[in-house]
């Protein structure tokens, strides 16, 4: 094999603004646990938006690289490593999965190190650490598999693991992004029932309805919490899912939840945001769950759902609505802000395939 | 109201014999939480041929009614009671749902006591507990409504509450009568993956199928360890249900199941019969858990399920194969033993809609 030098990535050199596209090198050996990956696709999702925008404050790695779900194909890897081999297809994400977890990886931009975590997607070559990836069918597509990184995984993983919906619970979802929508298309697959989506955007809410929506709301032409509890009743939702990390909409899908209801935080709220709620249900069966990634476990929930996927019990084709080249990721990244990019956006890497 | 004096009721006089078809007298005034019920449909469980084989063995209540799912319409209530009111359509569930639990009614047959418990539904009118009727609309199918007395909120509630089964989990279900049909339903309902039915008789597995198994096995034809290792791999299944209270079915359901994963027991096995089972794996994540009715709540889930069926997302229809009158029920018996009858058998009452 012929150990690439560099590689493309964007960097994020400074908050607020646009991210950099450069070359940097790559570490000339993988230490323990490492595994080199020709990526083939990344996603973007809402994290990255946020790493961007400062929401967690200031940065202490900053430049750095970005991106936490992604596709590409192992290279080579490091000691230890024995969950991949040299030709697998995987799926990079950023929950645990099996193996070892490394040491980060040590990239240099222009003879100045730029660091990166334990796995980093809006590359063109990565090294993440073994247990950041998992293996795939030969035969699966590549431009799907990057859902299983973060969007899918976390979506359907709210639904398993945090709501634990039960058939017939009626449940709000406040924002249809990527994560969004898999929380709605896992409602859906659990039979769920009213699963109400909550957007700003109509785009979205299309997107909404054909992953199981049975009801649209656009809360930029009316009053969500009315056409809320219009729906569930006075008592409100057994369970309101936020990802938008929005201290209002988080302080409405607390009021929106039932009293033995739950309900969800999967937006990260900006630094030093506080919500405001009325603690007395807690002590009665009403639940506030943060999600981690919801809670997913990459090795048994990645090989499951590619099953579904191969056997049409899960829709993934229709999530990916927008491809991007590496170089106009700043644009991809614009087109989300705005809404022009309804559903999941792909980076598609240019060593793709090659 | 004309308050009736008697009514016509299928008795258990003596165990393994034929159930006696017999006119008994109906308490003359309602206690404290009696609710008086012209019944429309009972449908028939397992339950009922257990207790009519004496699987629990001696029975002290002889002679008794039987039956715990029905539909019917309320005559009459007792003081105290105010979930339901004269002209209302109820499902009789035996579970506890709201309101009060009552006393036993005390019915008479040829001048003796004949006993009941607090839900009975082989008789055409009978004196239930309050917490053992659930409102239901008027517009309700009320030969569909019985299978919320048990068939379908157990199994339903097997899936939600015993197994609590995620997306893309495994699953075999042993026994595909009317509770493993709501089992297999339940499965499919939450994206299960693969829904293994095992059965004896080819009609049920045939109706298992329509319910989203999408794997079956007659144990008559195959041995069912293999068949089934062969699809979920040498691990076994996420969760096994066994609703045929065979401890070899047992004993087979345990090692059929994944090192952490779910033994749920719906059948009752019979008195005394032991299970033998492998207990290390218990301290390492693998679960048995018995099943009591799904642990289901039928003032919550009953209404939830009505709002599905309404809305195309539950298949209730399909399930009910036969319908037989009440002074057919011996009959009705024998086909589902013999499985003639491969899916719920519904007893039509005379009084139905008069
Ligand atoms: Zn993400
Ligand atoms: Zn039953």
């Amino acid at each position: 094999m012929n150990f690439p030098k560099e590689t493309k990535a964007a960097i994020l050199v400074e908050q607020k603004a646009p991210l950099e596209i450069r070359n940097i090198q790559l570490p000339q050996q993988l230490e323990y646990g490492h595994v080199l990956v020709k990526v083939h696709y990344s996603g973007i999702c809402g994290s990255q938006l946020g790493e961007i925008d400062g929401v967690k404050g200031h940065d202490p790695f900053l430049p750095h690289l970005l991106g936490h779900e992604g596709s590409g194909e192992v290279m080579a890897t490091g000691a230890g490593v024995n969950t991949v081999s040299p030709g697998d297809k995987v799926v990079m994400h950023w929950r645990k999965g099996a193996g070892i977890e490394s040491q980060v990886p040590k990239y240099m931009w222009e003879d100045k190190p730029v660091n990166a975590g334990f796995v980093t997607t809006f590359n063109e070559h990565a090294v993440v650490s073994e247990n950041r990836v998992t293996k795939i069918p030969e035969s699966f597509p590549m431009d799907i598999a990057p859902l299983f990184g973060c969007a899918v995984t976390t979506g359907l993983g709210v639904i398993n693991n945090n709501a634990k919906l039960k058939i017939g619970e009626s449940i709000v979802v406040f924002g249809a992004g990527g994560v969004g929508l898999n929380v709605i298309q896992g409602a859906s697959m659990v039979s769920g029932y009213p699963i109400i989506a909550v957007d700003i955007f109509d785009s979205r809410l299309a997107l909404a309805k054909k992953f199981g929506a049975t009801h649209l709301i656009n809360s930029q032409n009316k009053d969500p919490e009315k056409a809320i509890r219009k729906l569930t009743g006075k008592k409100g939702a057994d369970v309101v899912v936020d990802n938008t990390g929005n201290t209002d909409v988080i302080n409405l899908a607390y009021q929106l939840t039932s009293p033995d209801g739950k309900t969800i935080l999967v937006g990260v709220p900006r630094k030093g945001d506080h919500i405001s709620i009325y603690s007395l249900p807690l002590h009665f069966g009403k639940q506030i769950i943060g999600s981690h990634g919801g809670e997913t476990d990459p090795a048994k929930d990645i090989p499951n759902y590619i099953k579904l996927y191969e056997n049409n019990k899960l829709k993934l084709n229709d999530l990916i609505t927008d491809t991007f080249e590496l170089k106009d990721i700043n644009s991809a990244i614009d087109g989300i802000r705005n809404g022009t990019i309804s559903g999941r956006c792909l980076i598609k890497m240019d060593n793709n395939g090659t």
